[in-house]
Order: structure tokens, then sequence, then C-alpha cells
């Protein structure tokens, strides 16, 4: 057995009713599997369900509070802090991102800084959520340390993505949704799967020299950030990952850094940490705050096309517009299911076991 | 004469002459000035004066204007769209960031989006204006086309700089200032000065292949995007220039793309352009927005302190914090003053020669 094809209705209903019982309201635990099955849907098979069986264990360490009392702690017309109380990413985002969106309407823009929160899943499924109101949703989060700073040879940053959602009008939107590292776990994940060596410039060794070993993480090596080296601009990457961890972290009363708490149930988080949780950072503009939408959107049709047609390179692939291929995924598995690695199979047939909530292909 | 040494005061006040000669009014002379030697004190030597000649012959063709009747065309009560009216950008990103900083005042946060302008110098000088509100500041801007999305072989892009400044405690400011390209432009002026060649991942040829030569770029070279190359993540460079792109061009109403207009006045602007000049997207963030702004600052200074304490690769220099660099050029150059290359020296040579405004050493 290769792979599982299963079909994204029944998947769906399945995490959903495991996240029930796992002491989520029902209507944490619909919004939860939706967000974990549409990484699957995108392609993005690293945030799917593949991460259940971790949300799982942190519940049962009590890292996870399965029943929530979020709250805003502090706000402005445009801005607001909100306090996770200790649940899960993938409910706190969508909430912070309804407020959000609420300001947006109300003054143009809205912003708003989680703390006391959980990994969110990903970036994009919060900031897409901007989209049919015409505006354009912004989305960060810092994550457990496992990238290095430019220079550097220690664990102080996650992969930190940054999202951002923008809308046309008859073209798709435009959706950047890209950890802030030169690769991510997901490809690393891929390449250990199939032995394969991994380009220089993606990870360290635990003394800072460059691995082509994708396993090499798992023994205390470091990811590289985008630019991969000094001459390559990694300082950039540092940068941009440091904006979110800030964003993320330091502006929500979350933990940062070094300090952001490790996504596996068997670390414990550091000592004395300086905030609450991990952090995530979302938002949106009125695209009307600026201009009419309309107008907006068909420039935006222009701007699509116009980059489509860009020369390739000589006997090259199309240039691509962002998230090209995860919409194609996203049509494709909708269509026939989402295809599923050994690994992540058996994963969900043992919670299947322990929760008595059967998983049948 | 390898290098001219010049006082900042003096240079600064022969600047804005030199402005005021080309039919600024004083207090735009003053600013255009006061933001270019910005940028030679901070050490960015190709955005400071060596740009000057640039901007008057600009002037000169009449595609800037040396008096712009500059206004608000739509906005909320946390964005706006603002008219540079074909003024030059030294003049509007600080006014445009001005209406954004009293927009954060009121409503928490606000974001200017500017039309019909032309190039604004630094990022950081405009980004760094929310600092002393105890806001966090945010600007980009495209710019002429010179970059190759990833997997193209057209200049698509400009090197649309990313700048969020963000203030400290008694750290200094956090100051992201950074193109989206691989390499900016005044790093390959460099390496052609110095007749040496480029890294493989920076540049290439007019068929778009990799070139160590940095005068390929004047040949009809293209500059690559952050990541270099698709298995390092140039898509993700690609990405993050798009943004900047579609928030500074598209929903502002300027250009945007490969219609962004030439900054060299001896290429013309394309026929049919779809939006008014180049454009820029300011924006602020009210720091007690989200949490009182002292908490957050000393968090900050935690940031930044457990961030230089990074373990080190080893024989390594220690890790930086953005814009060390840039800050120890400030004191120095503004101490012992401004170091000028022959070639620029000439330059500012012929428009005291032009004006009859004399610059002596």
């Amino acid at each position: 057995m290769a792979e599982v094809l299963i079909g994204r209705e029944k998947l769906q209903n399945w995490v959903e009713r495991v996240f029930t019982h796992y002491g989520f309201s029902a209507e944490n635990a619909r919004l939860s599997a939706d967000v974990l099955i549409s990484a699957d849907l995108r392609g993005i098979d690293s945030h799917g369900v593949a991460r259940l069986s971790g949300y799982l264990r942190l519940i049962e360490k009590k890292r996870i509070n399965p029943e929530p009392a979020m709250k805003i702690i502090h706000e402005s017309p445009s801005t607001a802090s909100f306090d996770a109380d200790g649940g899960i990413g993938l409910v706190s985002a969508p909430a912070a991102m309804d407020i959000a969106i609420e300001k947006a309407r109300n003054v143009g823009s809205g912003w708003v800084a989680i703390q006391n929160s959980n990994h969110f899943g990903i970036a994009a499924y919060h900031a897409m959520k901007a989209l049919p109101h015409d505006m354009i949703g912004f989305a960060v989060t810092n994550a457990s340390p496992l990238v290095t700073p430019a220079l550097g040879a220690e664990r102080m940053l996650g992969t930190n993505p940054i999202c951002m959602a923008i809308p046309a009008l008859h073209e798709p939107a435009f959706v950047l949704d890209m950890a802030t590292s030169a690769a991510s776990n997901g490809k690393l994940e891929i390449a250990e799967r199939a032995d394969k060596k991994i380009p220089s410039g993606w990870l360290t060794k635990k003394d800072g020299s460059d691995s082509d070993n994708p396993s090499e993480l798992k023994n205390g090596g470091m990811l590289l950030t985008l630019g991969s080296d000094m001459d390559h601009g990694s300082y950039k990457g540092y940068g941009l990952s440091a904006v979110v961890d800030i964003l993320s972290g330091v502006l929500s009363g979350a933990n940062y850094g070094p300090w952001v708490p490790p996504f596996v149930a068997f670390l414990d988080p550091l000592d004395n940490l300086p905030g609450k949780g991990i952090g995530h950072f979302v938002g949106a503009w009125r695209i009307d705050g600026f201009r009419p939408a309309e107008e907006f959107k068909k420039h935006m049709d222009q701007w699509i096309q116009r980059f489509r047609a860009t020369r390739p390179l000589e006997n090259g692939n199309k240039v691509q517009i962002q998230c090209d291929k995860e919409r194609i995924h996203h049509s494709q598995r909708t269509l026939h299911g989402i295809p599923l690695v050994e690994k992540v199979w058996s994963d969900l047939q043992n919670i299947s076991a322990q929760t008595g909530i059967v998983l049948e292909q």
C-alpha cells in the first residue's frame, strides 16, 4: 500500500467527530476539521490531517484547551489584541480574522494580534476569509523554533509564514502563502520519505555546517532562512521571519523567538516564558478604502494576465501566479479525493482505534 | 583621487539649493535633501546623492513635477489614496506617511496608497517616521522593471523594497529595509566599480542564463528575485515583490509591473499605461492599539538582546539585528563626513557647473 485515496467529505466528517470526542464544541470541531482538510485539498499535506495526532497529543497533555473562552483584551477602532485562552489556532485565527474583517468594514482596515494560542494550520485559510468581502487578507504566525538567524547556529525562529490574499475579478485570487525559511518542513519530509538528498542551503547540521541529509533536522539541525547564505540574502529571510515573530509574539503578548512552545508534545515549553502560548497576527484592508473594488479587480486581472504572459526561459515552463499549483490540487482532490501516504494513514488508523471512531477507506 | 569626504551639513545645504534652483518650494527642497542625505549617512550610497542627477534629468524632461499639488483622492478613517501630482517620491512619501500617522493616532492604524509619484529614495526614511510616535512604520514601493519573475526571462518587476520600522526601549529600533531581489542594484554597482565577478544567482544575461558579470544588467540582463532559483525559493521572492507591486501600483491607481516608468530619463515610459506614475504604499500601527507601548518596547529590548546572543557559527561573526550596519554608518558619517566615490563627485561637480551653485570639498 503506497497511498490511500479518501473522499474529502468522509475524511472531514471523521476529523470533526474526532475533535468532538476530544471535547471541542460542535462548531469548533467543524471549523478545525475544515482548516485541516483545506490544507490537504490545497496539497499542503504537511499541514493537513498529517498534523491531527500532534494536536491530539497536545490536548491530552493539556497544552491545548479544547473549550477556550476567547476574548478581545485590548482594542481601538482598527486594531485589537485577542486572547485565545490556550485554544487551538485552527479556531482562534478564524475568530480573530472575523474581528479584523468587521473592523475593516467599519473603518477601512482591521488588525488583530492573537496571544495564548496554538498552531493555526495553513495561513491561507485565514487570509482568504477576506476575499469574499472585497478585502485583502493578511495572516502570519510564529511557530516552534527550528530556524537559525543568518550567521547563527541556534534554533531561534519558526518557519514563520507570511500570507497575503488579494481578490481579482475573472481571474482567481492571488494568494501568497510562504514560509520565511528557504525550505519548508514539508519539503524535508518529502525528501526524507523518498530517501533523497536535499539541496545545499536548506538545512544545517547541529554545528551549523551545511547538510544534504533531510534527517539532520531530527538530530538537532537547523533550517536556514530564505536566501540561504549571506551572499544570497539570508539576512533578508531572517528579517522577514523576525518581523513575523515580532508582530505575532511581541505585539500580541505571546511568546517569541526561542521561547515559542514546541509543537511536539514530548518537548516541554521552556521556563520563564515572556508571554502566553504562540502568537498570530491577522488583518484585512477594505479595497474600496483605496479605490472602487471593481476597478481594482479589473486591474488585478490585467496584472495576472500580463505576468502569465512573461517571456519564459528558453525551453522552460510558463511563469506562474502564486497558488496556481494549490488551486489545481484543490479542484482535483475535491473531485477525486485526498491521497494519504502510508505513514499518515496508519496514524489516522491509530486514532481510529483509540477513539472508536472508525475511518474506512 | 579615490574618494572625497564631505561634511553632512555642507552637502545637504547644497542639495537643498540645487532642488530650489530646479523649482522646488523651500520646504520640498529641504525635505528632498534630507531624504537623500539620510541614505548617504546610512551607507545606502546607491540611493543618496548618487541619484541626484537622475532626478534632475527627470525634472528637465518634465517627468517630475517640481511644484506638485498633492491631495487625498479617496479615504476611510484608516485608509487613503493619495495623488502625488507627478511630484518626487522624496516629498510625496513623507506627506503620505504623515497622513497614515494621523489616521493611526485616531483609529489605531493608517494606510496610504500613493499614485502618480516618482522614486522615493530609501524606504527606511518613510517607515521610520512612525518611530517617535510609538508606532510601527511600513513602507514599500514599486520601481522601474529590472527583475524577472521566477521561471521568466523578462524585466517585469522593480527591486521593490519592503521596510518595517519597529521601536524598542533602550535598544535602537529594529528596521528591516530590503530589496525583494536577491541582490540590490547598489551591490552590482560596487562589484562593477571594483571590477569583480558577482555570485551566481544574482543576475542573468538577456537570454535568462546566469551571469557573473555585473555589467550584464546594462546589456539587457535581469536581476533575480530573493531565493535566486526555484530550489531555494525564488518563487517566494517573486511573490513578495508581486505583493509590493500590487499594493503600490494596483491598489493606488499607479502603474505596475512592466509599465512602471523607467528611472532613467533617456528611456520613455511605455504607451497605454494602466495607471499614473509609480506607486508607493505606506502605513503605521499604533502600538497601544494592541498593548501598552512601554510594555511592548521592553519586550522588544528582550527580543533584540536574545537574538544578539544567538550562538554564532564556529569562528563566525555575531548574529546581527536589522540595520546594525546602517546605524554604525550613520554615527560615523554624521561625525566624520560622507565619502563620495569619484564618479559621484564628478557628477555633483557637473551639476555645480550647470547651476552655478558651487560645491567645494
